[in-house]
C-alpha cells in the first residue's frame, strides 16, 4: 500500500502533545521533499527572469517554465502548451474568464447557469457577470443527497451561454457528472466552465476527453506551492478573449497610445513570472504520476470509506450529501447536533486533529440546505486508516467535552 | 565594508568556466539563504491555509502571514496595516489601480499623466483607462539626460486625475524628483501613483512622508521571492474602490445574486493566500533592514560610480540618461555603437556575466530617444567593485570579437 508520510516533513509535527493528523487537504495541501527541494534548487542554482535576457540564468528560469507548461499540458491532457497559461490560483484563473470571456461576450437575457453548491469564487464571480451584462444567473439546486436533478440539467437552455461548475465540490465531495453535463451545455451552445481545484489532486484530468472549454485549478492543493494555479481554455476562446492584466512580456508592440500583445500563452501572463511556482507545480506532478491516479483514488477510496462507516454509526452526526464512497473524492462534510462546527474543530484541534469549520466559501449552498456552517474533512495521499480511526474516536469525545451526555 | 556574498549559494555558481557575475539585478534579484530558509521552514512546519481554519497549521499560517503584512507597513511607513494589500506583483497592483480606481473615477476629458519613460505595467494600463473612460494620456517627456523639465511639469494642470510614475527608473536608474512631482499632483487635485518597483530595494521608501496615494512594489526584486507584490493605496482610496478579484476571503455574506464585501485589507485578496511570498518578503525585509539603507545605498553608490567612470572612458559606449551618480541608483542603461544588444549581451555571458538586453518593458522611451533596444546593468548589495572592473574589462572585447579593430 502506498506509504508516501516519509516524505512529508511537517506529518512529524507534534502538537499539544500529540502527532498532528492533517485533514484539511481541501484548503490546501502539505509538500513533499521533492517539492521543496525543487524551490530550493532553483533558487540556488537557477534563478532569474524569465524570457527577458540572454544571459545563462534567465535562459535556465525560461527552461524550467517552459518545461513546467509542457507537464500541465501532458498532465490535463490539453492539445497545445499554449492553451496552459499559468495563473496565481484557480480563484485567478476563474475571474479571468469572468471578465475577459463573460463580459465581453455575454448580453441581456443571456443566462448563466451554476450549481448552489458552487465555491464562491466560480459564483461571486458570475454575479458580477450578470450586473455588468444584464444576464441573469440561474442556479441548479441538486437534491437533498447533493445529486443533480433532471430538473436541474432542464435549466441547461438555448439561452445559456455559460455552465460553470466544480468536477468536484468542496463542500460534498461528490464526483459531479462531468461529461453528462458538458455534452447537456454544448448542446444547448454553451461555454464550459469547469472548477478542477478539488478534481486535478485527486483523479485523472483529460480536457479533450471531457471537452470542457475551460478548466482551472491551484498548485497548492495538489502538493504544489501557492501562488501558482493553471488557467486552461481552448485555443480559440482564449485568443477570442480580451487580456486581463497588462504589463511586461504579454506586449508585442507599445506605442505612446496604443499596443499589440502578445499571442497564446503570453498574452495572459503580464509581470515577472512566478518560475518557483512553476517549478513546484512541475515536481507535484512528477510526485503524483509516480504515484499514479489508480493508486491515489484506491487510497482516498479507502479512507472515505472508513470515515463514512464511523460517522455513520455516531446518531448526532449529520453527513452533507452523498454517503456513498463510490460517488466521492476524500472529502466529507458534517454537523455534529448541538455543537457548533467550530468548537468541533477547536477540540479536535487539541488532539492535533486538522479539520475544518465554517462556510467552506459556499454560504449559498449553506443557506439552502440550513446549515450555514459545517466540519469538513479532507483526505490525500499521507493519511492513514489509523489517523481516521484516531479522528472517529476523539469525535466521540466532542459532546461529552461540550456537556452533553452521550 | 558590506559582506554578504556568503549568504547568496547562487553566486558561488561557474558557467561556461567563469563564476556568475550578476548584473540583472533590475529584473530580478538573487535569495539570501535566510529568505530560503523561511521558505522551507514554513513548508516543513508551519503550512496552511490561513484564516479559515480553527486548527493549529491554519493558525500558525494566518499568524506569519500577518506578521509579515505587519513588517511591510513598517517598511513603507504606512499609517495602517490594512492599507498593505499583498498581491502577484507590482504589475498586477497597478492593474488593480488602474481597474478599480481609474475606470471607475475618470471620465472624459480628463486627463492621466505620465513620464514616456515608464515600464509597460505603469503605461499600457493607463492605455486602457483612456480608452475604456475616455480620460487622454499624455505624457512627459523628460529632457535628454532623463530629467524632468518644467515643461513636463506643466502638463499636470486642473483637468489632470491622475500622476503616475517610476519612482526610479527601470531605464534610466535616475531617482525621480517624487516628493516635487507629488505636491504638484495634489496641487492640481490629481491622485498619485507611485511605481516603486525599483526603488523599495534600494532605498528607503516612506509613502506618509511621500504622502504618495497608491505604492506597489515586488517582492523578487528585493531579495523575496516571485508571485508577491505590494499593493498600498490609502484608506480611504482603497475603501472607495471596487474590490478586483472575487473569490474566498473576500467576502462578507453572499447570497444567491448579492455579495457585500470584507473590511480592508480582505476585500483585496482574494483566493488562498501566497504565504510563502509573504514569509519570504518578512525575511527579505529583515534582512535588508538589518544591513541598513544607508549602507545599501552607500555601496551602490560606490559601484555605479565605479562603473560610470568606466564606461565614460570608452568612446563607443553611449549612456542612456544621467552620467550623474548622485542622481541615480545601481542601475545603467547603454548602447555599443555597431553592435545589437543582445550581441553585447550574448558575449559577456560567455564570461559569466549576466546583463539584461532589450527594451525593458520600456517601448514608448525607447521609440522616443531612438534607442529601441540597449543593454543595462543593475547592481544589488552582493555585487563588488572587482565585478565591475571584470565587467569593464570584457565589454571592451565586445566590439573585437563582432569584428571591429578597436
Amino acid at each position: 500500500m502506498l506509504n508516501v508520510r516519509k516524505d512529508f516533513p511537517i506529518l512529524t509535527k507534534v502538537h499539544n502533545g500529540h502527532q498532528i493528523v492533517y485533514f484539511d487537504n481541501a484548503a490546501t495541501t502539505q509538500k513533499p521533499k521533492q517539492v521543496i527541494q525543487a524551490i530550493v534548487d532553483l533558487l540556488e542554482n537557477h534563478n532569474g527572469n524569465p524570457h527577458r535576457g540572454a544571459h545563462i540564468l534567465s535562459v535556465e528560469a525560461s527552461k524550467l517554465y517552459d518545461d513546467a507548461r509542457i507537464a500541465v499540458q501532458k498532465f490535463i491532457n490539453a492539445a497545445h502548451s499554449e492553451e496552459v497559461v499559468f495563473v496565481r490560483n484557480a480563484t485567478e484563473a476563474l475571474n479571468i474568464i469572468a471578465r475577459s470571456y463573460g463580459e465581453t461576450h455575454l448580453h441581456e437575457g443571456d443566462k448563466i447557469v451554476i450549481p448552489i453548491s458552487e465555491h464562491h469564487a466560480n459564483l461571486v464571480t458570475w454575479q458580477r457577470v450578470a450586473r455588468v451584462t444584464g444576464a441573469k444567473l440561474v442556479y441548479m439546486y441538486l437534491d437533498e443527497t447533493g445529486h443533480f436533478t433532471e430538473n436541474d440539467l432542464a435549466k441547461i437552455d438555448s439561452k445559456t451561454k455559460i455552465v460553470a461548475f466544480a468536477a468536484v465540490s468542496n463542500v460534498l465531495g461528490m464526483k459531479t457528472p462531468i461529461k453528462k453535463i458538458i455534452d447537456k451545455a454544448h448542446a444547448a451552445g454553451a461555454v464550459v466552465v469547469l472548477d478542477g481545484a478539488q478534481a486535478a489532486p485527486h483523479m485523472k484530468s483529460d480536457v479533450q476527453q471531457w471537452d470542457c472549454d475551460f478548466y482551472v485549478f491551484s498548485g497548492h492543493k495538489m502538493l504544489g506551492s501557492a501562488g501558482t494555479g493553471v488557467l486552461y481554455g481552448k485555443r480559440d476562446l482564449l485568443n477570442d478573449m480580451e487580456p486581463f492584466l497588462l504589463g511586461g512580456d504579454m506586449i508585442e508592440y507599445v506605442q505612446e497610445q496604443t499596443t499589440t500583445f502578445n499571442v497564446l500563452p503570453f498574452k495572459f501572463e503580464a509581470g515577472t513570472e512566478n518560475v518557483e511556482g512553476a517549478v513546484a507545480l512541475h515536481a507535484a506532478i512528477d510526485y503524483l504520476e509516480n504515484i499514479g491516479f489508480d493508486t491515489i483514488e484506491a487510497k482516498e477510496h479507502e479512507l472515505v470509506t472508513r470515515a463514512l462507516q464511523g460517522l455513520e454509526q455516531i446518531p448526532y452526526v449529520h453527513i452533507i450529501g452523498s454517503t456513498n464512497a463510490e460517488e466521492k473524492t476524500g472529502v466529507i462534510s458534517f454537523t455534529i447536533e448541538g455543537v457548533h462546527p467550530h468548537d468541533v474543530a477547536t477540540i479536535l484541534d487539541s488532539y492535533g486533529i486538522a479539520i475544518r469549520s465554517g462556510h467552506h466559501c459556499a454560504q449559498p449552498y449553506g443557506s439552502h440546505i440550513g446549515a450555514e456552517a459545517s466540519n469538513r474533512v479532507s483526505f490525500y495521499i499521507y493519511n492513514t486508516v489509523e489517523e481516521v480511526d484516531y479522528f472517529l474516536d476523539k469525535l466521540k469525545l466532542v459532546r461529552k467535552t461540550m456537556g452533553f451526555k452521550d
